[in-house]
């Protein structure tokens, strides 16, 4: 069976965003492909390495949500990326056949420095304004003195003068900008060496497994294409090695959060795959719902509403029957949103009641990652020893 | 005792330059340290990934002249950097921990952009350029159309005029210059990003042996710096695992190569170690010598003469003697390089003898260095283990 190589960054416990956007469809993928599923520990420490206290738990929380959800650790290799040396060393061939200017204009890099630079100006604009502020009073400041001693006429000899003059005030100015930063980057100190090299990482990560899928998300196709190109410019340097990954891209639906916005941990929008059912009723009782729709006997507008979206893929045999006796203003948002909790309650309660198996001894998640580390490396060692023998380098 | 580490890009078979410069040093350093001494085949690989075809007999050759001349792989540990995989390993933790601001002013880093930049016209050069030429084209442009049209005159209000026209062309020139630049550096294409990341990798091969000293030159003295401030990051950050190395500054007698400048493979300069009688001979023999001295009875410049310089290496004894002969005008030039190609043809017999055992059996090499990438290992997993846990990352 094919390889296919995916992964995610420990984030601790998986939301419903996840389990529709993710999770079910790496179980399918298990169907047909030789799966390796990775806990993205040195991406996590691209950005987090200030605050690592919470890596291990957030991998064996993560991890368990994969588990219940029926992630086969008997079909597919479960493993913990910095475990597998391989990757790190891979890394390290690949850093040799990307050019920074490349990586300076991956799309996640720029978006990520623009972000940054939003909230502090970066010291190379600065300099700049300063130097076309400089350069305006310089140049006037000449002219303004040329006219004074009844030199300046407007004939083309002056015309001569202002082209002249100011072509020098500008490069000058130019000049100093140039010295004082072009060995650097605008945005060069609020940014690590390793995070500007994460799809080079992120290359080695599916390449190590020769990997030919990668699934990913219609918006994520510009990262792989990295890892295309990189894999064929080993392929052309040394020999052929990898095979090009090409994307699995599949439909996912839109689970919408809390606030009618994107479900993310980080907009506080997001119900946990284990969430009590208490919690449940609670977070689904303050969801947002179409703002149409005041009172009981209101129209509503369902196909707008978050609540009919998660209706969509909770309640699917009610589907039909909710949206027209909302439409018809007969289903108030109250009922509707306690009949959602409750079939939401339903619908999770196996993942929950296997997490707390799982819960009970936190031990068995290690020992699974343990043995997956131990499976992936028998494809990444053999993977560096083709690498190695293609070079001609050390092995 | 202390540990030292050191290392070598595998350049093939060393020069008698090495031999003062480094190996001897080497040596010594055993009676009173751990010295771990490193083949640094990645770091080759930052600039030679193009041709990788001779890296593994660069690496025989280059250790056995390690051998022959006494570095002792009983007492000292001999390895290849990418055998021992815990080098990638902390690499990767280190990229976190450094700015590209701080890679991009290293000096090293610096010199060799100055020297792709002297053979090629940096994009960011010419698109400044151009903006320039084209401020100044425009701003005249309108300048003389306003004139033409019979309204400028020499007054404030034109003035005025001179100011705000040039500023805004000035501006949208530049704008455009920044968009197209900012997110890449000047000389972006030129360089690969594992090449910017090396004192990361330094970083990693001396504190992955946690090493108290590393012995260098003065002028490496900034490089060691990068590893003291990514000691002192990690420590602060995480608790102290890493002892803040020291520099161990040897004085090095110069070497001087055939044509008086410093002895460098790359200059066609050199004498190999194991260089052959005849050879050495006929190196010797075309030597440049004393300008000054043109015939037999001249008075020679023996502290300026690279043949002098040579004896004081490898003729200790007739040192004295020879300096006072040149003075005074008695040692002809002929004569005293050819007393020089003897002594060293014996001085470096030895050396030459103990290849030949190598050679027969390289093999005999390989399995030292891998014993050698045993050994290492032993330190370098222990300082991952102390890496993971002070980090508190997964282990």
């Amino acid at each position: 069976m094919d390889r296919v190589l995916s992964g995610n960054r420990p984030t601790g416990k998986l939301h419903i965003g996840h389990l529709f956007g993710v999770l079910y469809n790496w179980r399918k993928l298990q169907d047909n492909y030789s799966c390796y599923y990775m806990v993205a520990d040195w991406h996590a420490l691209t950005t987090q390495w200030q605050d690592t206290s919470k890596i291990r738990d957030n991998i064996v929380d993560m991890v368990i949500d994969w588990l219940v959800v029926g992630i086969d650790p008997t079909r597919s290799v479960l493993f913990v990326q910095s475990e597998v040396k391989e990757h790190a060393e891979l890394h390290m061939v690949f850093s040799m056949l990307v050019t920074l200017s490349r990586l300076l204009r991956n799309p996640t890099f720029k978006e990520y420095v623009a972000e940054l630079r939003i909230k502090k100006e970066t010291p190379r604009k600065s300099v700049l304004k300063t130097a076309v502020r400089n350069t305006v009073d310089v140049f006037i400041e000449n002219v303004a003195k040329k006219l004074n001693s009844g030199e300046g006429k407007l004939d083309l000899d002056f015309m001569a003068y202002l082209r002249s003059e100011l072509q020098k005030t500008f490069l000058e100015n130019l000049k100093k900008t140039l010295e004082e930063e072009e060995e650097d980057l605008p945005y060069g100190s609020l940014v690590n060496y390793g995070f500007l090299g994460y799809p080079v990482l992120q290359a080695a990560d599916i390449l190590v497994y020769r990997a030919k899928y990668v699934p990913i998300g219609a918006d994520q196709l510009p990262h792989l294409e990295l890892t295309r190109e990189i894999a064929r410019r080993f392929n052309s340097l040394y020999g052929e090695v990898f095979p090009i990954p090409e994307p699995l891209i599949a439909e996912f639906p839109k689970v919408p959060g809390l606030d009618g916005r994107k479900m993310s941990k980080s907009y506080g929008n997001a119900i946990e795959i284990s969430e009590s059912p208490e919690s449940i009723r609670q977070k689904v009782k303050r969801m947002y719902t179409d703002p149409l729709k005041v009172r009981k006997g209101d129209p509503g507008h369902p196909e707008e509403c978050p609540v009919f979206m998660l209706h969509k893929l909770f309640n699917r045999e009610e589907v039909d029957e909710i949206k027209e006796s909302c439409i018809r203003g007969q289903l108030g948002c109250v009922e509707c949103k306690r009949n959602l909790a409750e079939k939401m309650v339903k619908y999770l309660e196996p993942f929950r009641e296997k997490r707390k198996e799982f819960e009970k001894d936190r031990s068995q998640v290690i020992d699974i990652l343990k043995e997956g580390a131990r499976k992936a490396a028998l494809v990444t060692r053999e993977t560096m020893e083709m690498v190695r023998d293609a070079m001609k380098i050390w092995k």
